[in-house]
């Protein structure tokens, strides 16, 4: 294993807390509160009101609207918000990328320049005082609620980065039965960032990691397992819980302690999701069987870390050279199960006009990836992407 | 999954950061350090000289000599000494021992009675100030370096009962390179401790929790994998890395939450090594493959649990009828040829009048545990444990 230093503060409440630990988890910083939320769904599911009923004794201000693929306005909103209001505390109720945006607005609210330049300078960012986050969540899928990055767009750049902040929220409520009312669609999206986040730390080269791997191998095999119970009945409390908790584990940094190497496919997606705004997960579940099958493909030493996924994650069984490109295949056939488009022009990414021009910058962050990619490397991914299936 | 809270604030420094970071991690306490140590090996390997070294501008008070299964005159002692030379900050240096000892002496600095009311009750506790811990871990085994449990003898009861303090350590040194020494015995007495943790979570009768599940399956394997390893060839890093944070990993927290049960095997095992003075992780080698043979023989309901445990954790494969007994034979002979004894006779307790008293007081902490134990079914498991094989 490679040294490594962790720490995560954060304290969880899973289940049915907030009702008798939101007010004091919120007032023990102050009573000045940005609220932060999304779209409708929190106002047409009653947790907004709830959540006004339950901090009565605190001024509110509203931070509302914060776009999925969340864009660097509404940060810079955030950031003018939290200073004329002198806020203390920072609430976030929603997914992660409310969660998201409210980190970085949580840091800007010390900083007096603009917050783009919190989102290109993780150092910059990690240094700059941050105003305590509590989050509400109410989508499975990033881990955002248990550490300290931020993924920021900026639509005019067409950059999509991630960032880092001084600290984790300090309070997360975790309730698995506000999750019962996520569409399946997001459903899928969100539980296959959840397996994504778990690929990308589990296809590393470090030889002797043997008990993250095996953690990382039980919370694919619970996404697997969960994802399609909880698409086919959103109120699974058993699925929803699974999921949930699997998100949170997945991304809390433990999953990744004593690796090497970088990330692949959120470099990659991040790209796709900078110039055409799709989904996040459906751009990971596009991705992620064609980036496996060219690193197989390309490199034979990646076999026996393909087996033993195939083995450990899939149940499959037979030789190496067998069960490795037969991992890809379930792993591909589990994502197209879950409903997803699988292809890049099913997402309306119908010509190729920009695939020079994405893969250079998707290039610039693989150089320690699990098989280093350069720029024609990730083109070739992108349009293995454009037909069906793993050719 | 059932409702839980979760929080978890120790700084893990995992490899080689002792040098660099020691000082700094003790001293932003104070300057007045109780230092805790067990016996030799701390001065054989020149840890100890290491460590006043790099703390030479600190005011150091010893508390050495700490026993396996410490004993609460050693807690008396550390509370002594903490008041008496104002101490800011203890120090621990060792194993679990140690550690459980420096985490009790801390909370007693602020308490004006006798410590072992700290142990025999958990709130006060909770709720006395402790003093803030640091620990450097050189042995793999009780996870007590990232949680805030801790285990102390009363040889003159017979009691040997575990508390918990306000914090868990605040900071802790992981160099897995500081267990290179450690003797085969110890190793894998340490070894069955961390896979002992890792089944008193793992059979629970929560039905939805699989990301848990799935973390410990991940964990079991990998302490089943390098525990042989390290006993071969004790200077294997990659083994002594594995075993350390899988150790760890299994206790400090996270692998029980969302349970219903309580633990069977340590309430079991802490009454004979209270009445036999045994080391705890050989106690706990010849009561696990009991425990579970009487639990599968007595309650058919448990079959798909072990037979899963069968399957992800030994890779056994067939029906659940086969698999669930096969699961329990390899756990026995894994612990087997670990090198253990294997029966009570073979570590001194050859007479059977302390059985019933034994029996008596394990089974009033076994009421809530995964198959509810009486005392009549504690003396059944003691029994089977007085020879070879499982009966």
């Amino acid at each position: 294993m490679q040294d490594f230093i962790y720490q995560n503060t954060t304290k969880i409440f899973f289940g049915d807390h907030i009702d008798a630990e939101l007010n004091a988890a919120v007032t023990q910083f102050g009573h000045n509160v940005l609220l932060v939320t999304g779209g409708h769904s929190v106002h047409r599911s009653g947790l907004y009101d709830r959540v006004q009923k339950l901090l009565s004794d605190t001024t509110i201000t509203d931070l509302a609207g914060v776009a999925p693929n969340p864009k660097i306005d509404s940060v810079r909103e955030g950031q003018r918000l939290a200073k004329a209001n002198h806020i203390d505390v920072v609430l976030a109720v929603g997914g992660g990328s409310v969660i998201d945006c409210a980190k970085v607005v949580a840091t800007a609210a010390n900083y007096a320049g603009d917050p783009w330049e919190l989102v290109i300078n993780r150092e910059l960012s990690r240094s700059t005082p941050q105003l305590p986050i509590v989050t509400i969540l109410t989508l499975s899928a990033t881990g955002s609620e248990m550490n300290s990055g931020a993924v920021i767009s900026n639509p005019e750049t067409h950059e999509k980065l991630g960032t880092s902040g001084a600290h984790t929220p300090a309070v997360s409520f975790l309730d698995p039965r506000l999750t019962t009312t996520v569409p399946a669609s997001q459903t899928a999206a969100g539980s296959m960032d959840i397996f994504s986040h778990l690929t990308e730390q589990y296809f590393d080269r470090e030889p002797a990691n043997d008990a993250t791997k095996g953690m990382i191998e039980g919370l694919m095999r619970s996404v697997i397992k969960w994802a399609p119970v909880a698409i086919k009945d959103g109120s699974d409390l058993a699925a929803r819980s699974n999921l949930m908790w699997t998100a949170t584990s997945a991304l809390n940094g433990t999953m990744g302690l004593g690796n090497r190497n970088a990330w692949s496919n959120h470099a990659m997606e991040h790209v796709l999701s900078a110039y055409y705004d799709i989904t996040h997960g459906v751009g990971l579940g596009i991705l992620t069987p064609r980036w496996m099958h060219y690193v197989l493909t390309q490199d034979p030493t990646t076999t026996p870390l393909f087996a033993r996924f195939g083995r450990n994650v899939w149940g499959l069984s037979g030789d190496e050279a067998t069960v490795a490109p037969a991992a890809i295949t379930a792993t591909y056939d589990w994502i197209s199960q879950l409903g997803f488009p699988m292809t890049l022009p099913a997402v309306g990414i119908t010509d190729d006009q920009n695939f020079a021009a994405m893969a250079t910058a998707a290039a610039t962050k693989l150089g320690n990836s699990y098989l280093p990619l350069d720029a024609q490397a990730v083109q070739t991914i992108y349009r293995a992407a454009q037909t069906p299936g793993l050719a």
